[in-house]
């Protein structure tokens, strides 16, 4: 046994036969059985997903995975530029930029909903209020609710409009929409239910936990990625958004 | 426009109000209507893929992504150990040990089969046989060929198996499958066709370019290593792989 | 001017006829005139050390740089079994690990220093009082005091003297004293002043600002980690490494 | 003993009492004594460098350490707009970008000292011609002759200045004068001999392998890296760049 424990792990584990995933066996159970996303479930929750989970899981992804020129995707188009003999490169590149800023707060409403609100007692209404009360008081942004642009997300609506025709347990997502008209009552005029609210009331309702959304999360990125990096192989821009950048910057001597 | 060229983009753009895959809009046509694995194969193909399409895909990305304690586990467990704060920076350490070891090979296949066995004339027999020769003549190892253990490899059949029962075109494998006998009478011996084998041959036969088979195989990879980070959060063995590999390192004076 | 307002730097610039650093021209000022280390001070600065500044940073640096086989060199040599073809995904896998755990709490010192303790009135003594007895109110951790093995921590000890021996100024060295005497007297036992409380409190004094300390530190790990790197290119033990942490891996299914 | 052999490194070691680099005790003989140039020699080399050598050192990390907005540096500040809670993210995301288009043509131009040329039997002019001559017949660019504005490098003149002044063995640096003048001859017209070209064999003059120049360049551009993420932090452009690149981009549909 190693000095600082022994080394064990459920998730996946082989021999000279068998590659064995979360207790099932790769090649009898699971090869040409399930799919990436009930893959991707299984490495999480160590158990694989009802139909409608893996329906409102593929949801998520869709709606994380692509969102044009982000900088995370041209993190990634740079990287390809100047080390173009490495894919894998490329695209640790820009998943390190895939963190607090766009991902983590998808995780922040799953950590509110999950921990927060469930110091509080009450109904999910009187949680709500209580938690919506805390945020003010502390001057805290609550993560999930407003938007730049819209008075209406439609990746948001569409998500929560599939989980009701699904008919999945939706307590996270009852209590989220409480917190979001908590909000608005407290500010007295309309604030939006983003999809970064959808996207962790739902992962909550999947019984995943919050810190497991920026796995969730992760991979949806890397997906889009892989098709920007491959585009940049194929047609590459890394070279005109560098010229514009450094054409665009002004070098100017500290103070 | 840049003065390197203008910046244009096929794989996803966004506005205000929508954002558009590869032709389809997010929200009407993809949200809650295809998987994440078609929309892998949308980013890199540009178009969507068909059911038997996404079968194999889905198979093959299962067969890719979990093999227990491999290397690149070992670097992410070790990434969360020294960096708690970061799910990104772990799964971005992982991600850059999928190179030309582990991954690589698949894509290599492709490039054999895609570029390669084409530059000769003839049946599928023929250019195998021409392809064979010429590895002989340059004493270059032919990838997808060989085990260190097997005479089978069971992931690689049940592949196979998968695409002949749903009789997709497999002009690549076919070739492979020659490659692999022209590989035998050479050597006079058996020859394990392996699972790197069916991967790259039957990634060309959907039609994917051998250079984005890596972004494949880093998909999968992402899905495993993400699991691998997430039980590190909650049950920690890198502790213990960190001791267990200080307590077996010696150190020397260099020579 | 780009939407989000103007893009300057006082970094670095360059024109097709010079390159610009913080206000000095690269080939007539710096080149053959100043070392890394100066340059490293210049970088985060915006100005030029003086030469006792220079002997602390390097000091710093070497004491930060290698520790043998750490989590981070570990990863490092994973990375580089899977993807022998990256030099920099080696190094960028290794450096992702130098986060909270090891390089973070000497920025926590620099933040407690720089910061928190400046939030207290009065003398050196009566800062480090209310902030020991902050922490202790709070049950957090002081970052820099404490040591698993040993009472006196020899890299904190030489930094020190270094520091009075070059009479340069010590008020943050001053302080973090202070605060390990009031952390000894809070618990009535002794405790180790160990190399973290030295980087942070002398990095502090050299006008570096906290954030800037982890920055200090991952140049520190580079220097270190390219030596292992390039060890593992030359007498690889990656395989070593990855048979002896498998080979001790437990699978158990998920319970 | 591991399945794959022993585990051993001459880089570092560390017991509970003491940490050795390289065969020298890191308080007692290093601490205070060796600047992180001489350290970086140690880490590579196994040997302390001698003065002049660290000189040389210097001034090639001085010369490659900051070149005003590069690729690397974009992809890093995208990582901190995405990701503000990970320097070290930022910095590997960066790094990762140090590839075979800015740092590797000096490692290939060591190659070529090192390897390609010495296959060639003769005096250096005659190594020179040959070794021109196989690059033209096999149509390949000769690494680190040309450049986009200049016909002079200052960089390059400065570091061929130190070289000399320093009176160190310049073997290396005398061959690839000499393929300079071989490839001038056979255009018939001026060539500029680049600072990739004086990095490339100044580093192998001071006996430094062509695989670890790469090792070199990192580090260098690590000191750089810090010093734009740290600007970042304070004084962030980064959203600005993104909206510039976002208004620059059009999406058009995959044909």
């Amino acid at each position: 046994m190693a000095r600082g424990g022994p080394i064990r792990t459920s998730v996946g584990g082989s021999t000279a036969d068998t590659i064995t995933v979360a207790g099932h066996d790769l090649v009898d159970d699971l090869l040409g059985k399930i799919s990436a996303t009930e893959l991707l479930y299984l490495e999480i929750q160590g158990t694989l997903p009802r139909p409608e989970q893996t329906q409102l899981l593929n949801a998520m992804i869709v709606s994380l995975a692509e969102h044009g020129m982000m900088p995370s995707v041209i993190a990634a188009r740079m990287t390809m530029l100047g080390a173009p003999e490495s894919f894998q490169g490329a695209l640790a590149s820009g998943l390190l930029g895939v963190g607090d800023t766009f991902v983590g707060p998808s995780a922040n409403v799953g950590r509110m909903l999950q921990e927060e609100a469930q110091e509080f007692e009450g109904s999910a209404a009187e949680k709500a209020e209580r938690l919506v009360a805390k945020y003010y008081d502390q001057k805290k942004r609550i993560p999930g609710i407003g938007h730049p642009h819209h008075t209406i997300d439609p990746r948001a609506e569409k998500l929560l409009a599939m989980q009701r025709e699904l008919g999945v347990a939706d307590e996270y997502v009852t209590l989220m929409l409480n917190i979001h008209k908590a909000a608005i009552a407290r500010r007295g005029s309309h604030l939006t239910f983003n999809a970064t609210a959808a996207v962790g009331a739902i992962a909550s309702d999947l019984g995943i936990e919050w810190r497991a959304i920026r796995g969730l999360g992760l991979v949806a990125r890397s997906i889009g990625l892989v098709g920007h990096i491959y585009e940049e192989m194929r047609k590459p821009i890394g070279r005109a958004i560098w010229n514009l950048v450094e054409d665009h910057t002004e070098y100017e001597n500290p103070v």
